[in-house]
């Protein structure tokens, strides 16, 4: 019954410069609420929809920037992996692993990252049921890791769009693991634009509140200066000028569901 | 802004003495939040999953029941038409026609239907898309009825199966014409127990509250005194002495939601 | 194991000339296989996405063409009906009465429609899962009227899509009724194109390739001497000159898969 | 338009002993008929629904195992890949290297594929549009390597279950490369058994037959000598002892559909 916990940032890296202006943006939109948040931000886009879509400025190079970030504001880190060999440098810097929804079902980096120690966030894949997730945790808390977070970011509907179920938070709440729902990919539309994938932007906050009242332990949303410049994921991801107000509406709608 | 308004009642009417007990029921139920209640039942399923399902009471034998309620308890009353030539006599005692899923489509029976003048709820079809609307509304409207209704009731999602889509209610909204979101029968499993339909009665208050967050002008909730055993939908139907605190909690949220 | 029926006609009715029109081409297109051929046209398009869609020329009038044709063709002609009191009147004329996709599920349609005695083509709903079409067709069985014919046509898939799923053909046969692949309307985009549905002309000849290889009983194929100016469904009729050499294709699939 | 060839064997790598077995089996299986078959098993499942579905032999047996298949059998072998890391060494062994559905998207695994210069067979993921394929396949062919099959087996539809839209061949069809149709994990039903996942053993001829009919460069058919008893993927297998009959089925229609 605490209120939400806010995994937020930019969809992927750009520089430090660029990190540090977002996490002290977010601090401050998160600040009049109080609400705690864990700066997301990715060091490789290893998924892109084309070739051509921005890759990110690696692990090395990704990590000492999430890791100055972690040391400046105070404020736990998450990005997500790829391959098992990167869990265990990314789990030095980074309190919460990710593990993308492309690769929910493979077991090598779902082991990998629970033995880690780290919090593993885990996607729901796209082409799985809400009641195929326990299988999924099962692989992490093999490994004695039990810091597990099931995340929701929509389920395939015909072709280039998705679809959030919501009886699919209650039903992976059900695994006692804490539920997320991540706002922004939601409303995703893989592959929508040929060459990467179109958003929804506007429905991101719509889908957000309905998450809020049905009842989630933490929003992911991503969140960028300009979104329509931004390297990856822009129109899906919301304006930072919006976060203040947008956090402070969905915090209403979580103290109401939480009988705060 | 308004409180939402609440359609409910039995899915089917069972006799006199049922539908006064429901409607004395009901009544109670809302009593405390002063929420406005449409009493709704069908005097006819005529598109049962099988032959053997429960037909009800005729529209002669039910029209005179509904006629009855509205005079004893003020209330408005609904029901839903399947035939062009049920629209005018059902106008002649009920408030609201309802437009079944199904027959979302059917241009005959939505231009019958805003003949009548009575205000029109037309369920959307579960092959149809939120942007299909308008052009469902535009037949009603063309009759120069401009008292319609929109209603969410799920989205075929594979076999047996529905989803919600939240951003619908929006995208509906946008149309100018009030919003409702039916959360019994979005959680019915359709043909899903081979000669009659499943439901997972247990979401729909979940759903419920997602769209008073979303925001909606009208909740469309069925209810009965004994789900297990009624007639027909009692999968999805909410058990009556549940509805007041199910009122109660819709309410918080739709006031939230209002700015109430 | 006969060859495959084939039901065919222009979508909707434009004159008797007309109809006489494509009846002289459909006879010729289906000479050189001999294959037997179903006269098909509506006289009402009594479900179009928006009111400014042609209607078609009304019962009367197009029962009137449909026994003309009939007579001097010698060809059963089929005619879909969309409420009871139609059923009738349409059965004096026609061999075949058909039960649009969206009215699957209406009993007393289904029930009317079988107490004629003719041959029902019932296209599968949408919104259903092949495993629903018994129900579907022992509403029509319960007349005592066993000549059922099952028609697939298509399922939802996303919005504004339909998916041909193949292993629906054999379990539709299952229940011993003969199948149909109606391979225009499969290809169909219900409401692609805001007021009127799309259609992916190209692909009807590999759906139908397919459904003969699977095998089936009948093919429905919708067709017109200029697909592109028709009143309804243009974008999925096959252009009329294109016929006979389909068929052909067709119906070597079809002797490969019965064994001739 | 040479016939198709046939990528078969079964799910896992079990032994050497089996592995020899089910070749030999294969291969006589497939000479009456003069079906080039390449020789397909898996030294890993690193994706199983749950941790306790066993893994396999792992990379080094399993290649160890592929090599003697392929220098005693003369046929060409194919594994899929997981890792980036593994790409080298398997392709040293194996003609063909598989990218599986979950990972068709995972650019560096694409692009490691891609540098062996071996054929790569991308399976579409279950989660992508036939025209997203493209995309995928340039992320190989950006490594000078144009040997590029790709692979339908199923697309998301609802929960548990896949649908396979045969329009999805053409479309592939039309990047210029083979399209291969994978008929035994086409009619898989992801998670559907709660700890593993379920098939449609029965459907897998149906759906390879529509698929010759469409038209294919190749087919992928797993078998096994006791599917029931298999480590994995049993529901879906076809009996080894079923093979000849029904590659000779499928060669009619492929030989008809080319024109042979």
């Amino acid at each position: 019954s605490e209120p939400f916990m806010l995994i937020t940032g930019p969809c992927q890296l750009e520089s430090l410069d660029h990190a540090r202006m977002m996490a002290e943006r977010i601090a401050a939109a998160c600040a009049p609420t109080g609400t705690r948040f864990v700066f997301k931000a990715s060091y490789d886009k290893a998924n892109r929809s084309s070739l051509s879509g921005t890759r990110g400025l690696g692990m090395e190079k990704g990590l000492e920037i999430l890791g100055k970030i972690k040391a400046e504001f105070g404020c736990p880190v998450l990005t997500d992996v790829h391959e098992t060999g990167h869990c265990a440098p990314a789990a030095e810097v980074c309190d919460i692993l990710q593990i993308p929804a492309f690769l929910s079902r493979q077991t090598d980096l779902l082991l990998a990252a629970g033995e880690t120690g780290a919090v593993i966030n885990i996607k729901k894949g796209q082409f799985l049921a809400p009641w195929d997730m326990p299988n999924v945790a099962a692989k992490v808390a093999s490994t004695g890791n039990e810091k597990i977070l099931l995340c929701e970011r929509g389920t395939s509907f015909g072709y280039n769009t998705l679809v959030t179920d919501f009886r699919g938070l209650p039903q992976m709440e059900a695994t006692g693991y804490p539920v997320v729902f991540d706002a922004t990919h939601s409303v995703q539309q893989p592959g929508g634009l040929g060459g990467s994938s179109g958003g929804q932007r506007e429905f991101a906050p719509v889908l957000a509140r309905a998450a809020c009242s049905v009842g989630v332990s933490a929003l992911f949303i991503e969140t960028h200066q300009d979104p329509d410049n931004a390297p990856s994921d822009g129109p899906n991801m919301i304006p930072i000028e919006r976060m203040e107000a947008l956090i402070g509406d969905l915090r209403r709608f979580d103290d109401l569901r939480k009988g705060r």
